[in-house]
């Protein structure tokens, strides 16, 4: 199991965190997406690690933007 | 036919929008809800003008604030 950490702007409300928390947990081998509001910081655990051009694309089809990767 | 216009606060996305919008719409009588995020105005029309309370209501079960009445 493998812990990522992004950053993600524009989102304002818990409307926003369920969209993207909810597009973020479609792709295959995630575990669990946890969303934090008021830093923006989005934690993906997976099987195994997840190409990141894959969580900017699901970031963005739920209408925000992946400002980089923490960790 | 008639129309009121409200003030919500608290909506910061469309998803807000969307959510004042429907639990709105579903009041009797109600046809159309026009919500602008920017000013927070929610116009209402209806077939006869609907008590504040109870759009007040339909606003805080969105999960936003009625601030008053605009007109």
């Amino acid at each position: 199991m493998t812990t990522s950490t992004y950053t993600v702007t524009g989102m304002t409300c818990g409307h926003c965190v369920s969209a993207v928390r909810q597009e973020v947990a479609r792709l295959p081998g995630v575990h669990e997406v946890a969303v934090d509001l008021a830093s923006g910081s989005v934690k993906v655990t997976s099987d195994a690690p997840v190409p990141e051009p894959r969580v900017r694309a699901a970031v963005e089809e739920a209408g925000y933007e992946l400002a980089g990767q923490a960790g």
